[in-house]
């Protein structure tokens, strides 16, 4: 039996739970958040606890200390003393080409996570100061990185190399990494529960702050929307997705942005904030329920691309027996996932609206039994992913 | 009866046919190449003249009174004075937002063209010197444009639309055009004589050059691969097709590349080129066969794109009837086509390996009787659809 913290590092976050394994019984769970800014705050939940308070919290160092100091607490703590924690287990985005399983952090795997910092500046630097500040607080516990990327390595050349000189790839290592990886491999195997044959070709869909959609044929990624860093693909909250590469070019040529300014709008002002002013799901759906009609659009065009990408992996794979939605919008948006399943009985995709109507946090089918895929609702849990990867690692 | 002379002026070419209409008959054809080189050339093919021959040719200007004077030659004219010619059908490559139908040019139309030059550097400049150059020499002939773009103007909004902030759409007209159109109108329309009910799904695929693809339902262009500009969607002979934008911001920002140099690479240096050092399908076919395993992988990359915007559009469109394959690659390379249909049953796509393979320049069927998606090739002709359209505006 072993515990691990698992812990997600953000820019201003850090998320956690304490694990116990291979129970897969969550001891203590929470996040502090707003880190460095006036209203940051700890909310903290265990058996004998549930705190929620804001308190000003000035570093990552700081915030993790808490969570110690609270995971110890001497009348209520989740544990006696700090030793009880064997292993910390890291969310990192980019594995690079460097990282395709999970793997202890010694001094080389820190340099490699460094020296890719350029590939997800948005992610890596805080997934490493989470380690760093992890060193120092949990020295006796082996630190544990978990690859967004790793689940990916198994997709072919053909679909992880782009149509670019060779050498881009040979010395620049410009490829599609594929991210996300946790969680479609979390729910990919959940979903192997819900399928009688050994083989199958399953997409899953997952949909949160950040989308992406997975083939996976025999339980291995083949192909994967999110290519060499995570803003391609489907139309996010506040990134764009798939545009025409030459947009960039006019942006900066013809209309005079900079290119900084171009990254920065395709990656915060993009997706649904640029299309209807909103970011967040439930308000977009509730203004078209109301009428508007640029929020009525923008669902169309979300559905519309996943489902491009569903007929592209039909295609990849010769077929379909599974689609898994997750992830905040996947679990909870029956809007989307109508949308999405709607006019697709090409493949034998029927969905049993009451079904997909019903909120629960249950693996579940939606499809109607005559359905030739089964379409299914998977929550996905990327901690426990890490805590079952971490695990393996230590025993 | 009308005479229509079809001009397609490139960077350093001038494509040219003199049909009569409504016969569809072509009178002369040709074509003046590496116009301002030391190596121009002129060829010209009538009932009555074959030539070919290396002839210093300095601009377009001389180039198309080359033409002139050889189409009213004294002893061996295909026609007798200039006034004989009724119309001049030009190609137009970007037609913007501006233009939905061909029209026929004035002042205010070659002012837009010009305004359009940012949208197409590489074709729009070169066809409006076509069509200042063509009213000094032919000054009595309406003058006509068909512009690429034009057929894809009844795209959906969810179709056309990037996932950008409004504004650039509002403002900028950024948005996707789509190319090809008259290419994919023509075999569109042929492919019509082949499938006996009205309403259709039709996936016409266009590998030339340029290579594109659209999804057409019941006549009308629905989604379409290129986009904003002719570089995304297909991998193409030196453009890259689709990639993830974030290389573009990592190439400058970390690589040191200028904007410039990444635009020229993923132009001219990308594609098949960047993959195999051949920009031929041809020679890399025949590389391929005898071992070359880089330029196998590349034709499997290629295969492997269409394929999965052919699973892309049939989910576009519920369902496919029909895939058409067509210019130089889609009307030639067997080896191509089969890649692209195998594995394709859970479309019910089964190619007729004898009839794919053999070489004919008529409409022709490859598929089997028992394939549920009827797979045709049908040599394009856009000379021919612009004659058409242009005839169609002057009668």
């Amino acid at each position: 039996m072993k515990k691990i913290l698992v812990i997600n590092s953000g820019s201003s976050s850090i998320k956690f739970q304490l694990i116990k394994m291979p129970g897969e019984i969550v001891i203590a769970a929470g996040l502090v958040e707003r880190i460095g800014l006036d209203n940051s705050a700890i909310h903290y939940k265990s058996k004998k606890m549930n705190i929620s308070e804001q308190v000003k919290i000035a570093n990552h160092e700081e915030g993790l200390k808490r969570i110690a100091a609270l995971l110890m607490d001497t009348e209520k703590g989740a544990i006696a003393n700090i030793e009880e924690i064997d292993a910390i287990g890291h969310r990192v985005v980019h594995g690079g080409k460097d990282f395709a399983d999970t793997i202890v952090i010694d001094k080389d795997v820190k340099a490699t996570i460094k020296r890719l910092f350029s590939l997800a500046p948005l992610h890596n630097p805080h997934n490493y100061t989470g380690i760093e500040v992890a060193e120092q607080v949990f020295p006796n516990a082996t630190q544990i990185a978990v690859f967004d990327t790793a689940f990916h390595q198994t997709l072919p050349e053909r679909a992880y190399r782009y149509a670019i000189p060779n050498k881009l790839l040979d010395e620049n290592y410009i490829r599609v990494y594929g991210f996300h990886g946790t969680s479609h491999k979390y729910v990919a195997e959940k979903a192997q529960d819900f399928i009688s044959k050994k083989k199958s070709k399953v997409i899953t869909v997952h949909l949160g702050n950040g989308c992406s959609i997975t083939a996976i044929k025999n339980g291995k990624s083949i192909d994967h929307s999110l290519g060499f860093a995570p803003v391609n693909g489907l139309i996010m909250g506040t990134r764009s997705g798939d545009i025409d590469q030459s947009i960039i070019f006019y942006m900066v040529n013809t209309l005079g942005y900079s290119l900084n300014d171009v990254s920065e709008l395709l990656h915060k002002k993009s997706g649904m904030l640029g299309l209807t002013g909103y970011s967040d799901l439930r308000e977009i759906e509730e203004a078209a329920a109301n009428g508007n009609q640029q929020c009525q659009l923008a669902l169309e065009m979300n559905a519309y691309r996943i489902k491009k990408y569903i007929g592209a992996y039909a295609a990849a794979m010769n077929g379909l027996d599974v689609i898994v939605f997750t992830a905040g919008i996947g679990e909870n948006s029956s809007v989307l996932r109508r949308m999405v399943c709607q006019d697709m009985d090409y493949l034998g995709i029927e969905l049993e609206n009451y079904k997909n109507n019903v909120r629960s946090s249950e693996n579940r089918i939606i499809s109607k039994e005559s359905s030739k895929v089964l379409v299914l609702v998977i929550p996905t849990n990327e901690e426990l992913e890490i805590a079952k990867q971490s695990y393996q690692l230590l025993v």
